[in-house]
């Protein structure tokens, strides 16, 4: 019955011209649209719970899978009681040597003890499932994204991504749609600016073309949000190192007497609360806050030769927090390698990623926009799973 | 390497055409754009192979998750020693009373014997899993498009749809992208209409946008094509009911000695040999088939006064075969009930797309069109794999 209402009719309308928007702003700049893989083997950030794929569990009412489990260990009988088996087959195909036939072997029972595995030991066999792995839903469509723009310039991804946690707030979704730009012979600079273009053009095409909703959210949803939306459109957005980012937290606290509840220090992952300060009392406005330290990033960020922070930047902006995360490209393989080694990730899993270096590169950068975090923002909707026609949430897939 | 290579890169850039040509045609007829989601409880076409996700299958390395498995069933002890149990913690807690903390209950075991469940016997518990129920792959966003129009008006949805079939052929992919429009208030024929010139609108696109991509394909995949896709642009496609398209073979197989493999007679769901000697022999370009017999189409499609067929259409092209199916959906809520009866689906699984005709509907129709189908019949690519940048297929899901 949502479609029926007044709120989510908005809603569907301002995600249409808000898609619309995203595809009429790539196209324009020349980016090509790619769609990144849903199903994976590989998981991008190294961080996100991440969703199984599979065709050997079996149905509710069915009982489990027999045949995917690994429920015996084969081993091998003593020599001589093999020996005695083999000789005894050979005898035994002798006379049927001359008829072409295949001689009979002996049979896997009989070479082999099959030991029984307790119920805890067991494993899945996935050489049985479709994919002949473990399999996943993605996380991110970037590192493939990549592989086309080294290759063909500038792409944009939008599509849907995924997220197992188990969080039940009104900010986490398990499905979520997100637009991953991939610059090709770009810099963190470049980066910045796309996105804040981009972030703007959005703005200003929803203010054009999306009166009506507009008037309708700002009337019963947000009062002010109109001029909110304006004033994004009108401001440069602030742009600040990490480090500066953490000395103003640090003075506000000991000169202005502000208090957080989470710790505020130099290689600290930002709280909400932090960010929130730094947009909305701070600044007034969208902050882009770089140059972060490396331990708190992902393994293909380029490195700065300061040797502790790599060239990632957060867009912040006031009420949303983070809208966009992104970064430039590590290029260099050596560095790349010598990260991935230190985040404990394995080099042959990422053998087509590295390749993308081994035989030539070029600088890139990128971020990614969660689409509906940006569908409020423009709304003033408040909670995430009223910005999506149909959500998915811990215990929450039934239509 | 993909992106690096000439063919890759015009296929890609084909893709990218394709895309921004779809949102062209719809925006500009006024339809909304919806993202339907890809995650589901359900199953649309009530056929197709789905994928199971789920956060309780353990990684290749661990054993089984045995939290998820139910191993033991819980049987009542004898009523006698229960009460002598319950009883006894009585007394145990008399002298606690007073002190208004929880009396200490009996423990389930004092109370139930445990019985292992023989493991062929066992069943995961899906009440475990993140949605506490099975859930799948989408096949279709179709069913949830629908409730979306009937409040909203014209849509359309473009995203990826998964099959999980273990065939390994040129013309299939585990993962695959797909527009579903839908259509308020209309008819089969406004739907026939619709699809045609969105296809003639898509071709007409790349004709003018991607010229360079074509001669390369003309010159190095297949000889003729920009002919092919010019006289498809010009060509109004054949409309034929299922029953004259099954007459018509019949006639060619007396009259001219034609042979199929396979039977054709009415009620047979035709094979891709009787779709291409309809489009390749008999009308040589585009055919539209409908009024299929209502056997071998799906509950949603609305029933023909004569009881025998549905208001089904499929688009058939030449080289490609089918590429759009499409109906003008049942919005009698009592024929829907007794169809989905029929087909063995459960009602109350359906609540909600049952609702969008209960509390009134509106004459609605549309049709599906695979984009890597389209792909192909704009480039002459053969095998879709070639169709896709990163595909998923049996065993194949590295990147």
């Amino acid at each position: 019955m949502r479609g029926r209402t007044n709120t989510f009719g908005a809603v569907l309308r301002m995600r249409n011209s808000l898609a619309t928007a995203t595809h009429l702003f790539f196209q324009q700049r020349g980016f090509m649209y790619v769609h990144t893989p849903i199903i994976t083997a590989s998981d991008c950030e190294g961080a996100g719970e991440m969703f199984r794929i599979t065709t050997i569990l079996p149905d509710e009412h069915d009982p489990v899978t027999k045949a995917a489990l690994i429920t015996h260990t084969k081993e091998p009988k003593p020599a001589e009681e093999v020996k005695a088996i083999e000789e005894a087959h050979k005898k035994a195909n002798e006379g049927k040597k001359d008829k072409k036939k295949k001689a009979d072997g002996p049979r896997e029972e009989d070479l082999f003890n099959f030991v029984p595995i307790p119920l805890e030991q067991q494993k899945f066999d996935y050489k049985k499932d479709l994919f002949c792995r473990p399999a996943q839903l993605t996380v991110s469509g970037q590192l493939n994204v990549e592989t086309v723009t080294i290759g063909c310039g500038d792409t944009y991804t939008f599509g849907p991504t995924f997220r197992a946690e188990n969080s039940n707030t009104s900010r986490h979704l398990c499905e979520f749609w997100m637009i991953e730009p991939e610059l090709a012979f770009a810099s963190l600079t470049d980066d910045m600016e796309c996105a804040e273009d981009y972030i703007k053009f959005c703005i200003q095409y929803v203010l054009q073309n999306n009166k009506d909703d507009l008037e309708f959210f700002n009337d019963r949803i947000e009062k002010g949000l109109i001029e909110r939306l304006q004033h994004v459109v009108k401001t440069s957005f602030k742009r600040l190192p990490y480090t500066e980012a953490i000395a103003i937290l640090e003075e506000h606290m000991k000169e202005k007497k502000v208090t957080f509840e989470n710790p505020v220090f130099w290689g600290v992952d930002m709280a909400s609360e932090h960010e929130k300060y730094l947009t909305d009392k701070v600044f007034c406005g969208p902050v882009i806050v770089f140059n972060y330290p490396r331990e708190i990033k992902s393994f293909y960020m380029k490195q700065n030769e300061d040797g502790k922070t790599v060239q990632a930047m957060d867009i912040l902006v006031p009420k949303i927090g983070e809208l966009v995360g992104g970064s430039a490209r590590e290029d260099n393989l050596e560095k790349l390698d010598k990260r991935m080694t230190e985040c404990g990730l394995k080099l042959e899993d990422y053998w087509w990623y590295r390749d993308i270096r081994k035989y030539g590169s070029v600088p890139h950068a990128g971020f990614g926009l969660g689409f509906e975090r940006l569908v409020m923002m423009c709304t003033g909707i408040e909670n995430i799973r009223d910005s999506i026609p149909f959500p998915r949430a811990p215990g929450q897939c039934e239509f």
